[in-house]
């Protein structure tokens, strides 16, 4: 029998938030592996801020998705036909292999992944790269230390969620900021956070000032624009601010500019990008300790999957900038 | 006989510029040492960016100088009447003594420096907090290594000049951004950067591409601004973005915001801030080096001395923001 591709290509560089007309759907038949290749079904597709960067011309940490190429995304698959000596028939495994419904791989940066140690949306989130950004930003550029306030914004998505939790793992004092009273109630409730500050319905600054009163020592920011500003007014001496993202300037044509950079003198504070991608020597050993947390119950994880197949991969990329996911976003693709 | 003290003091917080009547002229007889104290006639006083944010209201590194007092100033001083166990008569001293003519000190954070070792205004300059702030902002801050390409700002400025210097004699490549064709031919020709761009003349972005083609490793930031968002987009990857003043900013009502930050996170990369007196413990390792470096022929030392005495103070702090001067500029207030 004879598979079927379904695959979402990129066609035109979005201006502004993605829509219909930047995408194509095409299909083509699945081939069989050559030696030493694999063929694996897709499961599931991570949804991640990340990837409206890389459909934009231009430098950046990794190149762009070319038009007429299928849409970059972290999955998880299952193999189906393997003839690569390290892969089985049945094998569960996690790579970059984009927004389409087979894929053909020789296995470099394919990972096996254990169903039966976590849910297969785990792999995308908490103990995938979700949670390996929030394990080394946190740990390694933000280099929180017990007794630290620690502040984060996208408190509810994917990263800001693990991030608040392994901060209080490692006794800190954590502070979120969401937008809407759902999500500030479950990451003080569900994760326990110290406070949670509702970006929608509050004045950051002041509610800093009230949350925060002795400035923060590690702000890891996921948003950018008007809420680092702000942050930046409240920094402790010797603070870091760990730059993560900036989804709330991904789907601008001219992001906000910074006003208050100068405060990082002020306070003798360091700002400071980083890319997952660097520390992937590293990630059996974030992966371990991530791992262990959650099976002690220390450490919740929360998938936000959403069905609808390959098809809604373009709309459902949407629902992260507009805020409508709590926890890491997942689309399923096929079931398991 | 009774000595008078001339004091230039703050009147009013300047809106931008500082202007004739956000000071005031005053004079005081100069009393007789306490127990335990000194008296100093002030030979020499240093002109430094910084001085215009502590004429600032609002939280900042330091408090700031209040209205009716005594402007904040660095000084060179002579013992002339001393009760202080540490202190003689004769003694030249350094300290923050403020813009006036005589100071009264307990000899707290009062150095000792030696005029047979190096010419006076030289403790003002590479020998004292401008040598300091350049030596630790490089060496701790920007954490230069040996073969990396440094571009400073400011660059035939006090701080500016002798971070080129050290940067040089430390094994890296430099490139100086400073303002006229006289001032670029100076950090090129006599003090031995690699290449200076004219910001002034040249499009710096252009330049930058040209005489940095893989990118700048350390970035030692004295003057804000647009220069700083261009040097930005040619960060190489892990570069550290030293923040030391942003002199283009202080006077500034709403200083010019940040509009490419995210380069931080392309070329995962860091910017931050530090105050020179956070490293005190540590002067006499950095006076050491530099000292020896001096006396070794290895780096020159430049001191722009404007005379006029104390009522010159006001315009001559004027020069820095006009650019005016080359190397450091000091006021001298008394004959050594």
């Amino acid at each position: 029998m004879e598979l079927t591709n379904h695959q979402i290509r990129l066609t035109a560089r979005p201006n502004g938030l993605p829509k219909a007309s930047d995408w194509e759907h095409t299909s083509e038949p699945v081939p069989d592996p050559g030696d030493g290749e694999l063929v694996a079904q897709i499961l599931l597709v991570s949804l991640d801020p990340a990837m409206r960067g890389w459909m934009n011309e231009g430098r950046s940490y990794i190149p762009p998705v070319g038009i007429g190429e299928v849409m970059r995304a972290g999955a998880i698959a299952r193999v189906i036909s393997s003839r690569h000596p390290e892969f089985a028939d049945g094998d569960h495994v996690f790579g970059l292999f984009g927004a389409q419904e087979y894929v053909v791989s020789d296995g470099s940066g394919v990972q096996k992944v254990d169903p039966s140690q976590a849910p297969l949306p785990t792999y995308l989130g908490a103990l995938g790269m979700t949670g390996m950004t929030a394990y080394f930003g946190l740990l390694d550029i933000g280099a929180i230390e017990e007794g630290e306030t620690v502040v984060v914004s996208g408190a509810a998505g994917a990263v800001g969620s693990v991030v608040g939790q392994i901060a209080k793992l490692k006794g800190c004092r954590v502070v979120g900021i969401a937008g809407g009273e759902e999500k500030c109630r479950w990451v003080v409730d569900e994760l326990g956070f110290d406070a949670a500050i509702d970006y929608k319905a509050d004045d950051v600054g002041r509610a800093l000032r009230e949350h925060v009163p002795d400035g923060v020592d590690v702000y890891f920011d996921n948003v950018g624009g008007e809420i680092l500003d702000t942050v930046l007014t409240r920094l402790a001496r010797s603070a870091r601010v760990v730059i993560c993202g900036a989804i709330s300037q991904y789907n601008e044509q001219a992001p906000r500019p910074l006003s208050n950079y100068l405060s990082l003198l002020v306070s003798r504070a360091r700002m400071e990008g980083f890319v997952v991608f660097d520390f992937q020597r590293r990630y059996p050993e974030a992966a371990a300790e991530i791992g262990g947390w959650i099976a002690a119950g220390k450490l919740k994880t929360r998938e936000d999957v959403v069905g609808g197949g390959l098809e809604a991969f373009p709309d459902t990329l949407l629902k992260l900038f507009r805020g409508e996911n709590v926890g890491k976003l997942v689309l399923e693709v096929a079931e398991a």
